[in-house]
């Protein structure tokens, strides 16, 4: 048997690590365009900041340990051009010679992640100095810009939750930071009361924002970027960072006939599989279902990658393991706040048609009369008059991704605020107060159930 | 309608809270035979310590706060000393003034909490400087004699838990501490390969343990403790604490013909309700059903008091909130390090007759490329084959509470390891590795399953 992968990033060796606890025999080959292999793409806002010291540290195996451990070959510089299911052969490039080369497969799991919007329309886009952040090399030279003097303002376009982490990263190094935002608030899939608490924090730590901003033109000089027209005022650039979002790279799936989702992510079905049975599909290139609404949701995160390419070697591979879906967890800390949410937040659940109910409650992280006892904000999103908890977000201190886990399980599991209200969790001074701050959540909901 | 309610603290005020939520109008009145309401005993390690400045922080609501904001009248110094079922009537004794006074109800709460095991069997146990940590007035005179150069040698007796978070204060103090225990390992509900982990950490935080050491006789001179003996040994001991357990109040329920728990936990159903329809109790004079093993379990805790008595309340004013029941969900922060635990230890399980599985991974509580991430020890108990979770130890640094609320739930649940494995969780550097930790245990659990 003879599996064939294409990317050698969390899902696609993820993937291949499975097959081979299941197959000791197949031959497992992986193609891969680039030259880094299984790295957290997640970590490069801390290469940025300097938090990670070398760009090699986010390697979490390097190639030839996960080639030796896990008996895969893994051919660097082949970009995958063309599946051929009739012949059952990928046709690949060799980026480095130019020689095209073709490999057979018997199972195939398609793992060409995702890549940055680079919009197009956006006159000065293509200067220098404006980058996307989304390879280890461009971290590298990005983090070489941020370490001169020559860059002292940079403008970061979009605030969405990587460009926020790159904004703190990037306030460490003394450099002027603004974000430019088109919508009227940071993190959109948040609530407005929730993100603007983000947005306060992160001006009383130096951050500055431009919102309703939508980008008109990147100006440049010699070349290089100068400064970025948004909302009608100039802001001055030796640096650009676009964070207006990724998109799947599907260009090989729809040459091959696969079938996509509206959202462009490749149609899989919870083993995985496209609708070509000897092809699966994984990670950032693919969407998945959301529990909540049923719908597919396109979530490219570096967990679901792991969970996705998981699923898809070890079905390749004839095991049985089945992704039920995703429902929109996520976390962040940005200057010592966590910033976590899962299910819908409350503006999402109304355009889904629920009939919304939601508390916004400050609670905790600790006693009362322990002296270090921080407040934690938690909304909570739920179904009326079910009381069907349907959304989570947190910010706070330490123990705040703790209220977001239990939301994400209570999410999981269809818990109503009235199961979660009595869960034996755990008590004492130092880690949490009497009541569990999401269970003090729950008690202020049921005053909207009848 | 007349609300009675025996004890002050976080069963008896919460179902005084509650009630007035429910009914406007009842009149509610609360008997205590202390000077001191609605306090945290739990805090009382870290007031020994310091870290908690003034007895008077661990009050959670003052009396006349109280009072006032709820209309309740708290009489202090009454002593419930009868309870006659067939008059609906409570005899107290004034214990100021040795007066007996009547007072008539329509519902009885009674939660009349626990009280402290001391072995009348030890020789010496009532010498002067032997003391149990069971009142907010014991930990000042505590307090006063560790300020003092007086006492330089503590022996404590008894390894579970609320005697660690006293060493840990202690050996703050620069005193010399040991615990000594009848057991061969601290924190009997932990396995012993997770409670050794933790024995560890506290000897080399200057802890000693005399372990498999049973009390045989406190030694004194002039009616004041001078050294403990136990397992043959003789240990120097100015101040000695006795945690050896604590056992609930029931002698009122009992002289009143209520039915008890084999474990002498007043018998209530799941609304809090005794054998005699207009008597609730709540809180440590109670025991509650464990939902793994279906038998009634005696957990005097002060999140399990203040979720029983707003049953207790809520129900005695018309609702209709149950409590569902516990299964055993703690934790502590001892020298930095958690130590939590929820459900049935491996060794509990199988006294239990299942048929158990159990794994013990090291995780990180971060990627592994964040300068500051630390392991964390998780071992993961579950019934085989069917793969249901049973119980959770977790050890390390923060996050660690996090694995622990996560696995109360998965077990609130009855989830089984291959459930929990795909639960869509946040993951992002600083706060979490790529698979959640305790995904990770069920990773490896997964291949004791068929």
């Amino acid at each position: 048997m003879r599996y064939l992968i294409i990317g050698a990033d969390a899902a696609g060796l993820s993937a291949a690590s499975q097959i081979r606890r299941k197959d000791k025999e197949g031959e497992i080959i992986v193609l891969e365009m680039d030259k880094w292999v299984s790295y957290g793409l997640c970590g490069l806002p801390y290469y940025l900041s300097g938090e990670v010291k070398n760009i090699e540290d986010l390697v979490s195996v390097p190639k030839e340990k996960f080639e030796k451990t896990r008996n895969v070959e893994i051919k660097l510089f082949h970009k995958a051009v063309k599946i051929d299911r009739e012949r059952k052969i990928v046709v690949a490039e060799r980026t480095d010679t130019g020689e095209i080369v073709e490999v057979p497969y018997d199972k195939l799991i398609i793992t060409t992640g995702a890549e940055p919007i680079r919009p197009k329309a956006i006159k000065g886009v293509d200067l220098e100095g404006v980058y996307t952040l989304h390879s280890l090399d461009e971290g590298v030279v990005i983090r070489n810009e941020l370490e001169s003097d020559r860059v002292k303002n940079v403008v970061l376009v979009g605030a969405g939750y990587v460009n926020l982490e790159v904004a703190e990263g990037i306030v460490k190094y003394g450099k002027n930071v603004i974000v430019v935002e088109m919508l009227d608030r940071i993190m959109k899939n948040f609530d407005t009361d929730v993100s603007s608490m983000v947005k306060e924090h992160l001006e009383a730590n130096g951050i500055k924002f431009a919102l309703s901003s939508p980008v008109e033109e990147i100006k440049g000089e010699n070349g290089r970027v100068k400064s970025v027209v948004a909302g009608g005022k100039e802001f001055e650039a030796d640096l650009v960072l676009l964070s207006v979002g990724v998109k799947p790279r599907n260009e090989l799936a729809i040459d091959a006939g696969l079938e996509l989702n509206p959202d462009g992510g490749i149609k899989v079905d919870c083993e995985m599989k496209t609708n070509d049975p000897d092809i699966f599909a994984a990670g950032d290139c693919i969407s998945v279902k959301n529990l909540i609404t049923g719908k597919p949701m396109y979530v490219p995160l570096g967990d679901i990658a792991n969970k996705t390419g998981l699923v898809a070697g070890d079905v390749a591979a004839g095991g049985s393991f089945k992704f039920p879906g995703v429902i929109g967890t996520q976390s962040t800390e940005l200057f010592g706040m966590i910033v976590a949410k899962t299910g819908l937040s409350e503006e999402e659940a109304k355009a889904e048609g629920f009939n919304v109910g939601s508390v916004l409650i400050k609670a905790n992280n600790a006693a009362h009369y322990m002296p270090n006892h921080k407040p934690i904000w938690i909304k909570l999103v739920f179904e009326k008059p079910s009381g069907r908890i349907l959304g989570a977000q947190a910010v706070g201190p330490e123990r705040t991704e703790r209220v977001n886990a239990i939301a994400a399980m209570a999410i999981t599991q269809g818990m109503r605020i009235q199961d979660l209200l009595f869960v034996d969790f755990d008590y004492t001074p130092r880690l949490s107060p009497v009541w569990e701050p999401i269970q003090q959540a729950c008690r202020v909901a049921l005053k909207q159930l009848p």
